[in-house]
């Protein structure tokens, strides 16, 4: 089958991947369209040494389950971790942090980019007739953003700040700023601006945000200076939420956390469901954050494109 | 008066000192006894340029206390904050965060190591008779082991880890080992694995400790060491709470945090009434951590004596 290939840095097109092999309770899923995401970018840049398909952000047609012949034919999306559901963390319910886990594109695991992947069936959802595969290609990346709400309890009168807007910035912003909290977004460029401003969500720049003013950061450029920005930000006894992974060592002054008894959250994947809802009552639209949509076969080009400074989310379809 | 005086990172012992001047709802306390903090030694040390008297654990006897004549002969120790109550953060009422603060023998404020000292009588704290001075002096240090039962909802069946088994640990885990817990503690000394014995904690050495095994780590080393250990041990979704200031900046591996979505979470001063409840009905005694009680005139050594490796508690009397 055609799809790309990652091994040693090198992103490739290769028209002779094999089609992935399943197993029981797996399922064979037709790609219908696929997301490139800023993770898939660090990749390539070796963040992780990673040797296979890449691609988690997809929305796909299942066309082989043996024993679950109900899903055939039908649009799924799929949750990225592949756990065993044996290990002590996958019995206590954290099964995105299971000790024996494999990741879709990402750790150990062939990922979407090509014509077909495969998933556990336990890992997919329906998508709703309603939700657009342009939408439905979001959902693992609006399920991340969700995660905050999962961990954090957003009161409606909290001062929240989100520094980046980028494609999980955006996506952040939009679900924040349902919960009715007073919201501002350091954006800089001018396409996320215009596509907050649309939302009547408020734009500060990264000079204007006053010191300890915020009850409630969430740090989404994986920078030091990001991380500067926000730990300044944050008010005492505040929250800083970590959102995206940071390549390398940060170095931190610990004790004005200490000192001011902020919170710190890391903060990864998140739940499935209520993304599809949200995407299927149409509270969110992420459609505005496409930049353009590829074919699969000027994958390396659709790359390039997405790593270009301003370029939001660039989808890849078969 | 009697006191020490700190000064370019010196320590004098003086006879000069002035006895402080009080204003409306101030009062003048003599000291009874008071504790030396690793903060003291850390000030010492250039942590923090504070020129004056040190001190901020104390227990005094009330002399003078214009409009407030009940208090006068009373036994009272004292909240180390002294804020504005006009602030937002004040009248958020996160009053030991006041933008305006000043800090007993920490920041811009006299502290207890003299004869004699001055609060905000809405400081104070009346100390019951059932508790002895050399209980009462531990009051500051055990409010802010308890400030992690204010910050973290600690659940009986949880698996912590304390790091560091020094005056502030110990009483972290003579708090939390009342929460039921299954509670482990990172000593090698001979004097704080005695203590921890006696009571039934069970004591653990740094290269015994399991990754990934604890819900929740408190970290009280203060060192890049500790800190280590302790984010090895924090499970995915676990809780790190650092109590211990760091001098200078730390460097950490951030992807961790976020990848494992741990919480960490900065911890400082606490709350005197549950403090003043625990010695009061003998939940607490924190006397087994006495090593010496100095008198004040010896205050030198006694920091000398303080600083040494494995020494805890030592006081010091007027």
């Amino acid at each position: 089958m055609l799809g790309l290939w990652l091994e040693d840095k090198k992103l490739t097109l290769r028209n002779d991947l094999e089609i992935p092999r399943i197993g029981a309770d797996e399922a064979l899923i037709r790609l219908r369209l696929a997301g490139i995401c800023s993770t898939d970018l660090e990749m390539v840049r070796g963040y992780y040494p990673f040797s296979n398909i890449p691609g988690h952000e997809f929305v796909g047609e299942v066309v082989e389950a043996p024993g679950h012949s109900q899903l055939i034919g039908k649009r799924v999306v799929g949750e990225i971790s592949i756990y065993c559901g044996t290990c002590s963390t996958c019995l206590a319910g954290r099964t995105s942090h299971c000790e024996n886990r494999r990741t879709l594109g990402i750790m150990d695991y062939p990922g979407a980019f090509a014509e077909y992947l495969s998933l556990p069936v336990r890992n997919l959802h329906l998508v709703p007739d309603q939700v657009s595969d342009e939408k439905a290609v979001f959902t693992e990346l609006l399920a991340a953003a969700l995660e905050i709400q999962q961990q954090v309890h957003i009161e409606p009168r909290m001062h929240v700040l989100v520094v980046g807007a980028g494609r999980l910035g955006l996506l952040i912003a939009m679900t924040l700023s349902l919960t009715g909290c007073a919201l501002e977004v350091v954006a800089r460029r001018e396409k996320p601006v215009q596509i907050l401003s649309k939302l009547g969500i408020q734009c500060i720049e990264p000079g204007k945000v006053e010191k300890g003013r915020y009850d409630l950061v969430v740090e989404v450029t994986g920078s030091q200076e990001g991380f500067a920005l926000s730990s300044n930000a944050v008010r005492p006894r505040g929250m800083l939420v970590l959102k995206s992974p940071f390549a390398g060592d940060l170095t931190l002054n610990m004790s004005s956390i200490v000192v001011d008894e902020v919170q710190l959250v890391g903060s990864r994947c998140g739940p499935f469901k209520p993304a599809i809802a949200l995407l299927e009552n149409g509270s969110i639209d992420p459609t505005p954050l496409i930049d353009s949509i590829c074919s699969l076969e000027d994958g390396i080009s659709a790359f390039e494109l997405a790593s270009m400074p301003g370029v939001l989310k660039i989808l890849l379809k078969p």
